[in-house]
């Protein structure tokens, strides 16, 4: 019972401001994102797992362990101040001290990341005169020009909001996020920030955002790679006065829409990643367990053969196979059905039903499907790629992260 | 104490005779290949773990595990005869048998091998006059031409030889093998077919295979990929008449050459990757566990971004300290350090040292050195990989494999 907002962003949510600015981080586009709360939320946040961690991430990794409400999360493009030391820590810590000052509050209550190149420290001066510069700029129409600030190779914006009826009233969920490149199935793997205006526990804002991750942003890849400075952070600052309890009809309601939000985004984040033209969605079905039906759409979902095949809209049916048999899952592979879209194209005991003229039809579409029974059990996996192109190459032999 | 012996291959060991043609699987280039000893041989081999595997893949498995000698190996390229199911399973059969009374041989004397597009049916009538027109063209100078008829998007033969001096007297070891898509890390990865005139029990064979095959073979990258018809096949025909005995010194000597002759097809073979321009060494030291040099050295030869990097001349050892940290390796990034052949780049506590120019000079190299050294212990690995290219993406967009 969910409906999308035309041009949703995080400010569609009352009680939320929002601003983003050229601070000069970069050398033209905009750079800095501020999103600020007038009450205090609740906020719950899901943050990359690699074991190398930028400074400011460790930092909102902190706050919002300490389950303490916040106020606002201030984010940089152009320089990801990660792999920094001692130093880069206490940069992040000043931007977030200045910008807490500047807005009245504690700097604990202020959330910091950063995106881009891994390695440098952040431009101090510039960085700290644009806080000062976005602090006055907020206002309850800056959600797009936020989302603008946070994007990195990204091509398009990525800003959506929601309603969601519940018991009691409606609540709004607005998101921003931003891809492209180091996009690879596992925990956050990318920026997204999230308002809300439902009143809601911190345990059970983390218990939903958690659950909407793994089913979204955690089947979803680019190229395989896992950035060092990934979070999702989603605020709830209650001003709707309808609450969700744990258990409740509510949570699930919520649940569904905060998904359904969460897989809007992710499957924006592939449709935009670095170079590429199509969006696949890979459906596994058919698996003895959850996790053989998740190894193989991984194992899709990552592979450089398949994502080359898709761009060359080549019906190359054995990479797939190749993939799945690559991918640990318990496989036999005599059983397995392959269809793009509803074109089958294997049937079991090695029938290839393949009409190349249909299939290349399928494939010239700019959103398919991929399909892969695997005939041995009832469990299944749904995964997002895209296709892999010179664009990528290009982009990636040019561009220092 | 061995010597690598110009213009070396198969038939370069005395005993071994071979050759190649084009019999028409192909449009134009050779496509079938035929390595035949005189005397029985004792055989090893290795082969794919993926669980897709092809039906000459199957019955070559099959017949090495048998212990029992064999006289040639028979492969083919342009269909990989892979999927093909019990049809499939049955056209190899029927090519192994026609090339054994061809041969005046044993059907399981003959192994079977194939590399190309999966999912086809051998055109069997192509096949089987294929073999008739190679068997009567064996000859002692026809080792290149087998090499050039294994090759698929190759585009530089393999083909090498080695002398090692043992006690009792020399003995040779001569290979051929092929790439260069569908090349990961994982068992045996591509196809590699070695002879030698050593005298050799069988399990003392596949011990010394066993062990080059993951020094060697299983530390290459190109693309993340393992196919569902790699092997390596070692023949030794005992034509020298020295003896190799378990624990003696020849067994040293000869794992010794054995592995030199291995690392040089596998660096051959990424050096010569789809699309490649650059050979990469990945050298992991510093480690605690054999298991983290292991996993960091193969996280970093696999990075999409590390190799589009590497592709750009771009010095982002950043993307390499992502790719370490995200390899499930224990790794604390203050302790890394990292160099480029033996240009420093990163010290310990994140200390930046590199000098762009100079990076760069490095970098324009066709072959250089990435250091890692996590500063945690004393166990290394070193690995082998290419760099990322738009002609990979162009090969594979365009070629069904």
């Amino acid at each position: 019972m969910y409906q999308f907002i035309e041009n949703g962003t995080v400010t569609s949510v009352k009680g939320f401001k929002a601003a983003g600015i050229h601070s000069g981080i970069k050398k033209r586009k905009k750079d800095l994102a501020l999103i600020y709360s007038e009450l205090p939320c609740t906020a719950a946040g899901t943050f990359t797992i690699n074991k190398v961690k930028a400074a400011p991430l460790l930092i909102s990794k902190q706050a919002i362990s300490g389950k303490k409400p916040v106020k606002a999360v201030l984010v940089n493009s152009g320089n990801a101040n990660a792999c920094t030391g001692k130093e880069g820590h206490e940069d992040a810590k000043l931007t977030q001290k200045h910008c807490a000052e500047l807005l009245g509050v504690k700097p604990g209550e202020v959330l910091v990341s950063s995106t881009g190149v891994i390695g440098k420290r952040l431009p101090m001066d510039t960085f700290l005169s644009g806080i000062e510069k976005i602090v006055p700029l907020l206002s309850g129409e800056g959600g797009l020009d936020a989302a603008q600030a946070i994007m990195t190779t990204d091509k398009k914006m990525k800003s959506y909001a929601l309603k969601v009826k519940l018991e009691g009233g409606s609540v709004k969920i607005g998101a921003i996020c931003k891809g492209s490149g180091m996009i690879m199935p596992n925990m956050a793997t990318m920026l997204a920030f999230v308002t809300t205006d439902a009143k809601i526990s911190q345990a059970l804002l983390q218990k939903t955002l958690k659950k909407s991750v793994q089913n979204t942003f955690n089947k979803i890849s680019v190229d395989g790679e896992t950035s060092t400075n990934d979070m999702v952070v989603v605020m709830a600052n209650g001003v709707s006065g309808v609450t969700i309890k744990a258990g409740s009809k509510n949570e699930a309601l919520f649940q569904e829409a905060l998904e359904a939000l969460s897989r809007k985004m992710a499957k924006a984040i592939v449709s935009d990643g670095e170079g590429a033209t199509k969006l696949v969605t890979v459906n596994v079905t058919g698996a003895k367990t959850d996790k053989d039906a998740n190894l193989v759409g991984k194992a899709i979902a990552n592979s450089a053969l398949v994502k080359t095949a898709v761009y060359g809209r080549d019906a190359n049916w054995g990479r797939i196979m190749s993939a799945a048999g690559m991918s640990g899952a318990q496989l036999d592979p005599a059983k397995v059905t392959i269809s793009f879209d509803s074109l089958p194209i294997l049937l079991p005991e090695y029938k290839i039903v393949l009409d190349e003229e249909k299939a290349l039809a399928v494939l010239s579409r700019d959103e398919f499907e991929i399909n892969i029974n695997l005939g041995s059990g009832k469990k299944s996996s749904t995964w997002y790629t895209c296709d892999f192109t010179e664009d990528y190459i290009k982009i990636n032999a040019d561009y220092r992260t």
